[in-house]
């Protein structure tokens, strides 16, 4: 069989850091980021943290002579952030909201807010579709005592059933994203041994930036060094993963990353660093899947560590509910109490009342307003817990299935 | 080519209107369906409304020996209430939750409550691959002045979307379920025009049950007879939907519904109609997919009927976003005022207090408890106009596809 000639596609990955109001020197980096992408010219955009849909408006004009094709993502209160540029028509898109996303009530933290998501678009080069997507999930705010770290595990549960689920027509799959995960987390290895997806860095024939291809790191100027602390070199928490499907093959000629400061300028592109691969594609004769053996045991060990994690957060949430189910009932029961003296003393039952008016005014609009507030937070974690719960009988049911198919083999 | 043998299917759909402590005669009830559906001896089995996972447990049981394969859906607060039986094994399950419900705060309604979605089963049958879906989207509670419907339109584009982008790789596609739209509704034809499902009541061989195939019907006796009025035959809205794609094609041979008072019984199933379709599927050479002229003119109608029903609905999100806003900007600026006063008072730069401790503190505890209440409206309605908006562009983009395929024919 005569094989077709090889297609280049050259992606551009980045996290932008272009949180309005916070982020420091917004407005020029968005300009830099638009600037350096039309100049290099890539083939592929996939940007996260473009919360506000100004910059998004900037850099389509910005871009719009290059990159003709674009989309922006829309979810959550202040938008899922995620956008997409294309030198090549946008066939389709499609968006799925991850149904766990931390708290409301964690306000400095606010990834409640931005309904965190994973977008789709496919895109047809050369009779070649590809199924490309950009995420990004929930921050890791603390390694050692991380609270959301059931959270993401669900949200990479459903980034590698979306992908499975969505990709099954695709040639080639490639996802970009910021995924807060380290290389060697259980929600990257359990997206990696889901979706057959392969890692651009582990798989480069050249790479070149910063070391060990590290793209949060302390040289940037606005990373928090005490968070890198552990990690003198930084760490590698955004990603671009590939897989060719069917009768495709893809790899990796180059990754790059780009290394703190700017060509040039004395700021960075944002506090990430960007990751650039250059990927070929190719029409080959079709070769066997993956041999039972090797891909399997590693699937079930990284389904059985995280549902351990989900069954953590289980227990957490079930406390949460239950703390919260038993503070709304308190407030309802001084609530009653209350309305039973009030009554009775307008009933003229009691000698007297046991409480200055103004400290009984003040302990009712207390109790009311802490009923309110347990009440939506019992709401929130009973959801909570019927995710998790969900997601651990999904993971239940996927561990028996493969082990059957283990067992048999 | 010689043709294969053909596949027989027999496919059951109900919402059981199953509620814990509000439907009639609820227990009672699941067993008479799982009775039912044991003696039948369906292939498969699509259920609404079983809310509580204790209802499911008592089906789960009784159909066990029939049924061996299951799954119950989770999800909202209370539950997506969708389940599946199969007499074929389940290889995979996905959900999928509409990012528009209805509102919290409509507590007489309780939809937003479901976290309603739509659940995907895999099941392979002799080597052919079915998608097997199953939904409910939001109820309609007042046809003349439906003020879910853009809701109800955005949530059918997303289950058209979804089954478009999972089913890429399936044989024959089924989706059954109670869907709250009449068979001319925008939101209808917008799924079958999308997804060129083709409905099993219109294309069925041989009919039987309530007339016009209604599935809410005045002859039963848990129905609002009142809300039935202005359609004396009853309504229909519960589906069961099919198309083949490849190398196959389905046909059904008879669809059945009941007819209120189960037999023998003097209570019916449900407040709904149960439907019963018997499929035929075969393999088939391959057949040239629909003309253009034919299907994409319907569809670009469909898409620009709903497209104005989602800019309706964005302008009324819109005026609430601005009205909860408004309230509580006037909140916070009444919180601030009394702050100031009481610090005046304090330090003793006003001549006495211009209200009386207890109004001032009945005040102070009003203005907090509507900023809360306002500040969570403009979220939630934040977040609706951030969907409609999603949603809107979604559309704009297939219409112009459209109108450049139409054009370019």
């Amino acid at each position: 069989m005569e094989e077709d000639p090889t297609l280049q596609l050259r992606v551009f990955d980045l996290n932008c850091w272009a949180i309005r109001y916070l982020s420091k020197r917004r407005q020029e980096r968005v300009q830099l980021i638009g600037d350096t992408l039309r100049r290099e010219g890539f083939d592929l955009v996939l940007l996260q943290e473009v919360w506000s849909e100004g910059d998004y408006s900037v850099l389509k004009e910005t871009l719009g002579s290059c990159y003709p094709f674009s989309h922006y993502f829309r979810s959550g209160v202040i938008g899922s952030g995620l956008c997409v540029f294309s030198r090549f028509p946008i066939l389709d898109t499609f968006l799925y909201q991850y149904s766990l996303n931390g708290y409301p009530y964690m306000l400095q933290h606010g990834d409640w807010f931005c309904g965190k998501s994973v977008g789709l678009v496919v895109i047809k080069i050369s009779g070649i579709v590809f199924n490309i997507y950009v995420t990004h999930l929930h921050a890791e705010y603390c390694r050692e005592k991380d609270a959301y770290l059931p959270h993401r595990v669900v949200q990479a549960w459903e980034l590698a059933q979306f992908i499975r689920h969505t990709s099954k027509a695709a040639d080639v799959v490639l996802l970009g994203g910021d995924l807060n995960m380290h290389p060697e987390d259980v929600g990257i290895r359990l997206l990696r041994a889901c979706t057959g997806l392969r890692d651009a860095f582990a798989e480069a024939q050249r790479f070149e930036g910063c070391e060990a291809g590290c793209t949060l790191v302390p040289d940037n100027c606005f990373t928090v060094k005490t968070e890198l602390q552990p990690f003198p070199l930084g760490i590698r928490i955004d990603y671009i993963l590939y897989k060719a499907v069917s009768d495709f093959a893809v790899k990796c000629e180059e990754l790059r990353t780009t290394t703190g400061t700017a060509p040039g300028k004395d700021i960075p592109y944002s506090d990430h660093e960007a990751v650039m691969a250059t990927l070929h594609v190719r029409r080959q004769s079709r070769t066997p899947g993956p041999t039972l053996g090797t891909a399997e045991p590693a699937l079930a060990d990284a389904v059985n560590e995280a549902r351990t994690e989900v069954r953590v957060g289980l227990q957490a949430a079930r406390r949460r509910r239950y703390a919260s189910g038993r503070m709304a009932l308190l407030a309802l029961l001084l609530l009653l109490l209350q309305a039973a003296a009030g009554l009775g003393s307008l009933a003229g039952w009691a000698a007297g009342q046991p409480l200055p008016k103004l400290s009984f005014c003040l302990l009712a609009s207390l109790a009311a307003g802490a009923l309110l507030l347990a009440a939506g937070l019992h709401l929130f974690h009973t959801r909570e817990v019927k995710m998790l719960q969900g997601t651990e009988e999904e993971m239940r049911l996927a561990l028996r299935a493969l082990q059957g198919r283990l067992g048999a083999a």
